[in-house]
């Protein structure tokens, strides 16, 4: 670890390795509970875009995949944009490690589009719901067994983690203010790692604390340089919610505002849980 | 084409030309303005996932990135389950086609997740809305240029194709009955393409027709084989709505329930607009 950097930045210093090819070290600081948190494997891969040379413009969508836990140490990223367009470049990526016999082994597959953005007609079609601001809310604590959740301030407002597991959750929706801990201005990895921040819908909706893990998550990315800017080291709004829960999986919809309403973020993921 | 067969069954007729590798041809029927109509070519990789000899499971999701128009004639299908473990199988997949110099050209790239799904606690949190029934609706006109409208019967009760392209829209949310034309019993791959049969929103937003195409597309699976089944040749219920435009590309989400009103599958995509 590097001291003199944010614990983000030092989590996202990936070295070329070859062409598209970048080495990078799990964290500790964003270290779950068998591996990193999803938020920080999805922002690495996207890291890879952002620094390779031949990238066309900005992040537009991003979806990863978790196909296995990403082992303590080394892993490799690659990126790779098999075609670009005018305006557009599309991006297949993925995490390796090597497995038992030293050979790679795929941990995370993804795809990126980023792309040149024009001013055109705009229109915000789903308002920031009319909430209090962060600063009256309490954080939630620090120093939980999980250590990436100190990497992130986080004040709910609505659909906390339940205080009582009794199974009677009664909704899925969770609103929380949230940015990174400490404060760090805004940009396109930070808020990919930011839409995935929400405990599972499971949890809530059960108040129940059942196995549960990400299994893919896409990210679509509104917000342009101008509104990460503007957006600083503010906090985000996140929503989150479930629409359905069927045998073993269910999904989430989450939107991310900045302070001033802009949506910056919308994101989907659909999610294992047992029992 | 093989008159014996449904549209979408000819559509989506591969012929494996090697391990994972599989040869099919755009279809007249589903054709769109300048290349297939997208649902058809998202159904079309996952069909190689369905043909593929190794696959595990159904499939749980789906994200196609419309990378290039695929040309009217042949076309590939690569399609690699690049990880197994237990219960997931994770899937990178792409189109093909020869560019200028006979070299393959990357059209359409792709991930998907199959799963072994097992009974566990189940709940609808988003439940259908309520509606009239497909029968007393209207359905939209056949014989238009876009040829692929003409294998969908649909319905729609809330946001139809605007009559007047005045500038005053002022909602982005459609609701319609669709199905398969002619009626066919439901599968994942026509499932996967009813995802994507909504006009695009901003056409609806603005009451005005602008340039438009899907970028990227994701599609979750909530049903397995059984609710499949107990849909059959019945209609769905599809909703759509935008939640933010910005500088060129929206955003789209979707929900489809059988007529018993179960959700079937919820999707999203990104999607590109001029001006």
């Amino acid at each position: 670890m590097n001291p003199a950097l944010h614990p983000l930045d030092d989590a996202l210093a990936l070295t070329e390795a070859g062409p598209g090819r970048y080495r990078a070290r799990t964290s500790p600081a964003y270290w779950n509970m068998v591996g990193p948190f999803g938020g920080i494997t999805a922002a690495a891969l996207l890291q890879a875009v952002m620094q390779h040379p031949q990238r066309l413009g900005d992040p537009l969508s991003l979806t990863v995949n978790y196909a296995g836990a990403i082992a303590e140490g080394e892993f490799t990223v690659q990126a790779e944009p098999v075609r670009t367009n005018r305006s557009t470049q599309h991006w297949t990526l993925s995490v390796l490690q090597p497995g038992a016999a030293g050979e790679p082994v795929v941990t995370t597959t993804a795809t990126a589009v980023t792309a040149v953005r024009r001013e055109t007609w705009s229109l915000p079609d789903t308002p920031m719901p009319e909430v209090t601001g962060p600063e009256g809310l309490e954080r939630i604590l620090r120093g939980m067994p999980v250590k990436w959740l100190d990497r992130y301030d986080l004040r709910p407002m609505t659909g906390a983690l339940p205080s009582r597991w009794d199974g009677g959750g009664d909704s899925s929706l969770s609103q929380l203010w949230m940015r990174d801990e400490p404060p760090r201005p805004l940009d396109f990895c930070a808020l990919a790692a930011l839409s995935d921040v929400f405990f599972p819908r499971v949890w809530l909706r059960r108040a129940r604390q059942v196995p549960a893990g990400t299994v893919s998550l896409t990210v679509y990315f509104h917000a342009g340089r101008e509104q990460l800017a503007d957006s600083g080291c503010g906090y985000l709004l996140g929503q989150a919610r479930a629409q359905e829960f069927r045998n073993g999986f269910f999904d989430q919809t989450v939107q991310l505002w900045n302070q001033g309403g802009t949506m910056l973020a919308s994101s989907h993921q659909i999610v294992y849980y047992k029992e």
